[in-house]
């Protein structure tokens, strides 16, 4: 990014607070009864309300076109390339319960699965398992193995059939295959290096995935082996801290969205289980930081599944909660999602992310309501995702001049 | 481009097919008497009809305030950066015309051109002399000289005074100067090397402008010598297949854009001379392709005649014809152009181009005609036309999710 060759010349700390709220998944589509989409559809007076005060656009999360997932979608909100800096699963899954994660170490998500006689995988998820079975697997697997060839395996339970693991020790690396079939009804697979560097790893693995095995045919459960994937370590990137010179913090409930927000160094919340935990966090921690993520999940869930109703209360029981964040001081506030989520297509899509920017600092706009289409038309324009968070700190007065 | 960086991650084969109709040239500016430019005088309902039903914008064919020639223009529609992805006039010349072209072979584009005795060029076009008259002498050339220094010579008429010419064998380079000296009245030029390893080529080329003039000395024509530029190789590009996992066919009646579509892979349908008999074709090929590039030129030529009244029918008669287009089923269809060729210019223009995308996928917004003015209030905003491609294929539904 070409913004990164200037920025520790400007960047300058000051006293203003920033809150960027990620309604995640939150643009959509027109349903093919109404015409409208699930934001043209809810009521949300005080989304609205921003909309009107605050400077309006659209957002793209990565290029034209490309639908991301959670992880380059939101690495592009905080202002990081997210081509240049691409985020393995495993990390992501590591982060996200969190385990603490060194430099070196390599994370990786694992599913308990169920495999006959053959080493045919029958079930890719071991019958969803649950969590207190999962559990117990892994404090069995954690007793019975601590390191394999000197390296330290830590294993940690995420939930139902979801494991994560960390390898750690020198001379490891991320570059092998993974031994999921991908299907049932084939073998599980070797894990083989895909470079030479990688051949210590994969010999660890393999002796890792052999013993789980045997542990797991003394127990009474589903769960028959391990399937391995996303091997990654955490990416170089510059903490919040380094970059902006911010205190920032994660207010999330996800541990996904946690994992994402501990990678660019922000301090996270553990134990928030709802928005209403999270708008109290919000409360509690606004003396303590400048920068402010919260993170809100339900409007992307209500598109996955389609709903388009549930999409709908999702937003008009959000635009209700943040009515109680309204009286805080913050000196720049932006709404956003990471996505959209159109109810139509079940899933993440590429279309841009409506955005809304409020601060003494902006040039309000006539955009009246909190849509895509409205946002459209908005002073903002149609912007990538990337460039939101350097609009934030420049409302926040956190920029030097540039040149004499 | 960045987006090549993760292309391949993403792109996935389907069944939707994509139309992209090309109306070369359509945008323009207002009449100095009217105020309206050409689209906006021209009835054209059913154009009007998609942009109602579609998502409108513009489409800045290089880069701002850059006039693009068909062969640039047409790289960015097809999703290639074209400036990283400049394509020599002789290999357009030569494609155009059906000629096979190797990787290692060397275009040129030639002219016929009157000389006097001491080599001043008295006319670049020898009068236009007539196709079966440049075919005749064409093939006395071809007789004649078939190879020098063991490079191969190949020749062919192209219309009027124009010809194409290959040069076939190894260690040829295109780095040489052209003969043309641009302005009757000026002695012809001498080929020369524009670095070392061009040399050999220089004298193969200068050795084969004498051997035509001795053959043109004993024939009854204007044409006295030859004029050689446009010296190029195939570019070094990605096929549709291979980029896109498409199968991409040109439906075009000219040889230039024919050529363009042979450079990014796509078969070319041979002896279409007229917007029937391209869209006969299209219904024609409709099962065997996914991807169709259907050009329509009148627009442009129009507009280069500097003839309003003349576009505005080109526009009322192509907008007659795509109503015959309408009820076959294409999941995408994009409606654009090349570039802007206002009549008032009478010449291709840096002008934003209007754009509209019709699929169940895309946020219909709320422009209502097909014209510049409105369509700049559409959704899509204006965006490069290098990026066109990917918001089709993603309408299309033939991208994964990039990341997790």
């Amino acid at each position: 990014m070409e913004i990164e060759k200037i920025l520790s010349g400007i960047i300058k700390k000051n006293e203003n607070k920033i809150l960027l709220i990620v309604m995640d998944g939150v643009g959509g589509l027109p349903h093919p009864e109404t015409g409208l989409t699930e934001l043209e559809s809810a009521k949300k007076p005080n989304l609205d309300k921003l909309a009107k005060s605050g400077m309006c656009g659209l957002s793209i999360p990565v290029l034209p076109g490309i639908t991301p997932g959670s992880g380059p979608a939101h690495i592009s909100l905080f202002g990081y390339d997210p081509i240049q800096h691409q985020i393995g699963r495993g990390v992501l899954e590591v982060c996200g319960i969190g385990m603490e994660m060194n430099r070196d170490d390599i994370a990786i998500r694992g599913n308990f699965a169920t495999i006959d006689e053959n080493h045919i995988v029958t079930d890719r998820r071991a019958g969803r398992i649950p969590t207190d079975e999962n559990k117990k697997i892994v404090q069995k697997i954690q007793e019975n193995i601590k390191e394999i060839k000197n390296m330290q395996i830590i294993v940690q339970t995420v939930k139902e059939h979801r494991l994560a693991i960390l390898l750690r020790g020198k001379g490891l690396s991320p570059f092998v295959s993974e031994n999921d079939p991908q299907k049932e009804g084939l073998k599980i697979k070797k894990i083989v290096p895909l470079n030479d560097d990688a051949i210590f790893t994969a010999e660890v693995l393999n002796e890792f995935v052999d013993r789980v095995e045997k542990i797991l045919k003394g127990m009474d459960t589903k769960a028959k082996t391990i399937l391995l994937r996303g091997f990654s370590k955490i990416p170089d990137i510059d903490s919040f801290e380094k970059r902006y010179l911010l205190k920032p913090v994660c207010i999330a409930s996800y541990p996904m969205y946690k994992g994402l927000a501990k990678i660019v160094g922000m301090d996270v919340i553990q134990g928030l289980d709802t928005i209403d935990d999270e708008i109290s966090a919000l409360h509690k921690l606004y003396d303590e930081y400048d920068f402010f993520y919260l993170h809100y999940k339900k409007t992307d869930s209500a598109g996955e599944d389609g709903d388009f109703n549930k999409k709908i209360s999702a937003i008009e029981e959000f635009d209700e909660k943040i009515s109680k964040i309204m009286h805080l001081k913050f000196d720049v506030i932006c709404v956003t999602g990471d996505h959209s989520t159109p109810c139509v297509l079940k899933g993440h899509s590429w279309h841009p992310v409506p955005l809304v920017i409020v601060s003494k600092n902006i040039m309000p706009d006539d955009v009246e309501t909190f849509t895509e289409r409205a946002c459209s038309r908005g002073l903002l324009g149609t912007i990538p995702a990337k460039e939101i968070m350097y609009i934030l700190l420049a409302s926040a007065m956190k920029f030097e001049k540039f040149g004499a």
